[in-house]
């Protein structure tokens, strides 16, 4: 069953319906385990659900372990990825490499502890073990199977020094930190009126710590943190990565522009890393004219964002943020390992995503 | 039925449900005619849907007249405002100043007739004629009935020296050259390699033939304009609004890619100006590394084009196209008043939405 030819290394070749369309925008991919000649296949150890997919899975199967294993695994057995059908989001795998084709251009060798940098929305994937190890809980999904990395799907060697959950946390949203970064320091080389102030909203959350933290490396002037309660404020202000902190409801547009102009805003660069729809406009009224707002969050709604920017009459930047921006991987690493509030709050998630499942275990 | 107070200029006063979200976001609102004291009455004389909105109900309706007045009606009557429900859009519209509150700092007076710059998706509306006078066949709707300005909703006075259906057709997309203009500006700005390369995709629309003049007027090097039939070739090239002409499916993402290519790109800058779904991969293929791709189609999917960016390990920016940037109305009808290749493109159409209508009337 190995591929005959060299293989696209954007993985068309692997598409079965609707055919010509990328494997991300594809309903159903071929994850059989034969080899084209520039794949990798991985055996796969776990997979890390993207915020959007996981609460989603959770609010329509009621989050019990075997609903959620099974609407996982019918997912996956039906479309040969695990791509989220309602947010349409994936997530990212570790695993060791297996076997890579003469022609892989990922420079990966057989027993390699790899994560994958491309979304699993995208990436082949075969589930055997109907995911007996999870218990539904965390996103972090002990898992047995194979998936093929394709030529351009992008993946790196876990590091030596980080544990493996905690290094597949972080990697699961280091385009965030990245592209916050490179944002804001664009603005602070163009800031008429001193350094930019920014606004994270989730600030708390994965990807919303290391975008604070990210943001006042670039030269941010003011980081204001908010968050929608106060047991994630109190944590935010012990691990000491915003100037403010507030709390406020990111889908109540009124309260949450209330809570930035009270704390320092408008905000130059407003960064949304809420897993929840309906942050659009607050995003939008938060952010002062000539900003930008860069959306990370899988539940953002590309109408209500472009229309509610059009009805406040705003004249804001707003960015799709992608997973993707050279050296995004090694800069988040880099975070965790230098910021011990980053670092202490992946840990507490990590611990507390494993606590929660020897509970239901 | 006045309101007593002096309203909130976004509008929030409106909103039925869910309680306090923008009116955008809102799923229903109070379209009633008594006016807040910031407000505006407008009687309405003509809507104009926006592009994806009219093709999503032409295909789920069939697109005879009774069924389109019908589903128009009902959407108008359940939501207070022309939003499709399925699209998330809406398009704008345009009639004469009514009534103004005394507070309202949008500078109209009675009998001023107008075109609304804010989306019909949040503008309360009432429909009283049942669209008699709509075959169904044209985006532009012969409309009676009343909408609602708030404060903030911006508002333009129609041109006296250009026909009352040309200028909705201009405004209603002119935030897409003012936007393009303005990044295009930026690329020619840092561009090392010379003039930027800008791709259009649906160049021979409304919104894309003039973002491609606009592209033009900012500097770019070449303008390749991508259409997907020769019929819309043969008119592009004729209106001579692009360098390169190339027929090409935007769904396809290969395909697309290699059309763009083969004309002198990868393009700096990417305007997707096409309203069918499943063009973000291909949008992102055809766009250098450090490019920028525009999304102004309304058929855009966030997940989509973030996940696609990162599928694909494309370093490009993604901007969400909005219909708001400070002085795009003007901009829009210079562009249609001093290019006469726009201008012939927009008559064209005009005219020949106004003779599908005669035919089916």
């Amino acid at each position: 069953m190995t591929g005959s030819g060299p293989g696209s290394p954007l993985g068309l070749h692997r598409v079965l319906e609707p055919a010509g369309v990328l494997p991300q925008a594809a309903w159903r991919l071929d994850a059989s385990p034969g080899l084209w000649q520039d794949e990798v296949r991985v055996r796969v150890e776990r997979l890390n659900l993207d915020a959007a997919s996981f609460r989603q899975l959770r609010e329509a199967t009621g989050g019990g372990a075997p609903a959620m294993r099974a609407e996982v695994g019918r997912i996956v057995a039906e479309r040969g990825k695990m791509q989220n059908p309602v947010t349409g989001s994936g997530g990212m795998l570790t695993g060791l490499v297996e076997e890579t084709g003469p022609d892989s251009p990922l420079g990966l060798a057989p027993g390699d502890r790899i994560a994958t940098l491309v979304s699993l929305s995208l990436t082949p994937l075969v589930i055997t073990d109907g995911l007996a190890g999870w218990d539904g809980r965390s996103e972090q999904v002990p898992c047995r199977g194979h998936a093929i990395l394709f030529g351009r799907s992008i993946a790196t060697v876990l590091p030596a020094d980080l544990p493996g959950p905690l290094a597949l946390a972080v990697l699961d949203v280091c385009g965030a930190p990245a592209l916050t970064g490179r944002v804001v320091s664009e603005a602070a080389g163009r800031a008429a009126g001193g350094p930019p102030v920014v606004a994270v909203l989730g600030a708390a959350g994965k990807s919303g710590s290391l975008s604070a933290v990210a943001a006042r490396r670039a030269g941010a002037g003011r980081v204001i943190g908010v968050v929608p309660s106060e047991a994630e404020a109190a944590t935010l202000r012990a691990a000491g990565l915003a100037d403010e902190v507030v709390i406020a409801d990111a889908r109540d547009p009124v309260a949450l522009a209330a809570a930035v102009h009270g704390a320092g805003g408008p905000a130059a660069v407003t960064v949304v890393c809420v897993d929840v729809p309906g942050c659009e406009g607050g995003a939008v009224l938060a952010t002062a004219d000539g900003g930008t707002v860069i959306f990370f969050s899988m539940a953002t709604s590309f109408t209500a964002a472009a229309l509610g920017a059009e009805g406040a009459a705003a004249d804001v930047t707003m960015l799709i943020g992608t997973g993707y921006v050279p050296g995004h991987a090694r800069l988040a690493l880099d975070l965790v390992r230098c910021e011990p509030g980053v670092r202490g709050l992946f840990e507490a998630r990590v611990t507390e995503g494993a606590r929660d499942g020897k509970v239901e275990a």
